[in-house]
């Protein structure tokens, strides 16, 4: 199976902790890498759990709060360092474009690679990124500023080949790219047998959605309709609701309540204050009253759908 | 004695390393703090070596490259958000200030306590800083970009109570600290001790320069004459010094060069690049020759003076 999986790099909020690095998570689809937010110390992370970043081409920011992006401008000159010259595409709120600008110009750098900067202002319902693997997109949440979540869905599969068809019948390996490619086969008796008798239906597409910062939105059940794995902010926990709706963050059930009403296969908690960085279980455990198919978000681990 | 050290949180050079994190330091001084560059990821090495900063009230940076001051808006923010109140001071190149400016801007903050800017180059022969305690000024390197050094001197200290005298009068407490005001002494029979014959000379007002990023240049042994500890950047080794040239940085041996210029007491290398992070003793060895009192910076390592 192509893999498609998310390693969390940070899985903290605002202020660092000894645990707790700032936002932070690599998607990774068919070897292909995207990278969702980039919170100081981010490329530190990826050189202390081993992620290589050869096949990352494209960056996704969701809002400019210091803890999704101050790390970004430091993996940007790394790049510049190390002589990248492939493009990098970022996928951000336009007024990141002006810090960068402003941190190349006082440094005297001008990048060796093409940077292509893309607004996310710009993108309604058009996707961000469509290849011929994956199709990415973005929505709203609500927070202090502009803040937006990213929807990753994979492309229809194709038919897969029906293992009896191919023990009685042994096609080779052109004939299978064929028939997966949606080819009838004329059998060795002149039998044409249709594509659709010798194949089963494809797997359904897999998706991820990436919820933060963000207080509890009933649009994002219907933007994340479906999805396998759903990553919610749940900053606070049940005690803390007022704190939640003052500040503009979700609690453990409010992330919970989302998933349930998305219908999403899993949820994943993530963007911990500080002060739970010794108890995430209880986070975990009020999430799982409501949906109980929650995990917890551990920096350095690979979640695969 | 009253404490003045040096912890290295960051000892490495532009591309960090598993190992190796961008530079800073922190200089102690009879319990204040001054933060010496910030480059990405400081506040989390200020936490993993358990470097409180509740006495830390003065930052310098010493030039615009990334690996020296990308981690600083981190801190500023961090600070902001744990409420700081206390104005704190940046003593920087001018162009910092915008891109502190832009950074503010981007995410609608406004900080919760005085950040006080201060241009470097408004600074030329008055110190940064003159407080009780500590003098503090800058001096001119030699890089691609305008790059400054710093130089913090002890003020002078007090005469010490010759123990002699201790012994045989036991003055009081109020009259031990009148002595080393400068007080004479009248004893129980009358006679008037003059303040010099029952102290001894001050010990030698200790000092610390830090020089990174950096050439090598004639007139820092001039500026760095005498301290006691040499900080000097060491990115390259021996069979690198065209590079050295061609970047504008320092070889070991051109570090310790400086040291034996200025007759310092003591030289710590750094600012290593990340090809030497598993064999920094060659740089080491290569110092020694021409400086033998040479150390390495190790992180979260504190070196007294």
């Amino acid at each position: 199976m192509i893999e498609f999986s998310v390693t969390v790099l940070g899985s903290g909020s605002a202020i660092p902790t000894s645990k707790q690095n700032p936002s932070s998570q690599l998607v990774t689809y068919n070897n292909n890498r995207y990278l969702i937010d980039c919170g100081e110390g981010t490329q530190m992370q990826m050189i202390k759990h081993k992620v290589r970043h050869s096949h990352l081409d494209n960056v996704f920011i969701s809002h400019l709060h210091g803890d999704h992006f101050y790390g970004l401008i430091g993996l940007l000159n790394s790049f510049h360092l190390m002589r990248r010259e492939k493009p990098l595409h970022l996928f951000a709120p336009k007024d990141l474009e002006k810090v960068i600008e402003v941190h190349l110009e006082v440094s005297n750098t001008t990048l060796y690679y093409p940077l292509i900067f893309h607004p996310l202002e710009d993108y309604d319902d058009q996707p961000l990124l469509d290849n011929d693997q994956i199709k990415i997109s973005c929505f709203p949440l609500k927070h202090s500023i502009p803040v937006w979540g990213f929807l990753f869905k994979e492309n229809e599969l194709k038919r897969r080949l029906d293992k009896t068809f191919v023990e009685k019948y042994s096609p080779d390996f052109q004939q299978m790219a064929d028939i997966k490619n949606g080819a009838d086969f004329l059998s060795p008796d002149g039998e044409l047998l249709s594509n659709e008798s010798i194949t089963l239906p494809p797997k359904p597409a897999r998706s991820f959605a990436y919820c933060s910062d963000t207080a509890y939105l009933q649009s994002t059940g219907t933007y994340a309709k479906g999805v396998d794995l759903l990553y919610h902010e749940s900053t606070f926990d049940n005690g803390m609701e007022a704190l939640a709706k003052k500040t503009l963050h979700s609690t453990a059930v409010d992330a919970a309540r989302v998933a349930k009403e998305a219908g999403a296969g899993k949820l994943m908690l993530g963007h911990y204050s500080a002060r739970f960085q010794e108890d995430l279980n209880r986070l975990l455990n009020e999430a799982k009253e409501v949906f109980p198919n929650s995990i917890l978000s551990r920096e350095g681990e690979t979640y695969f759908l």
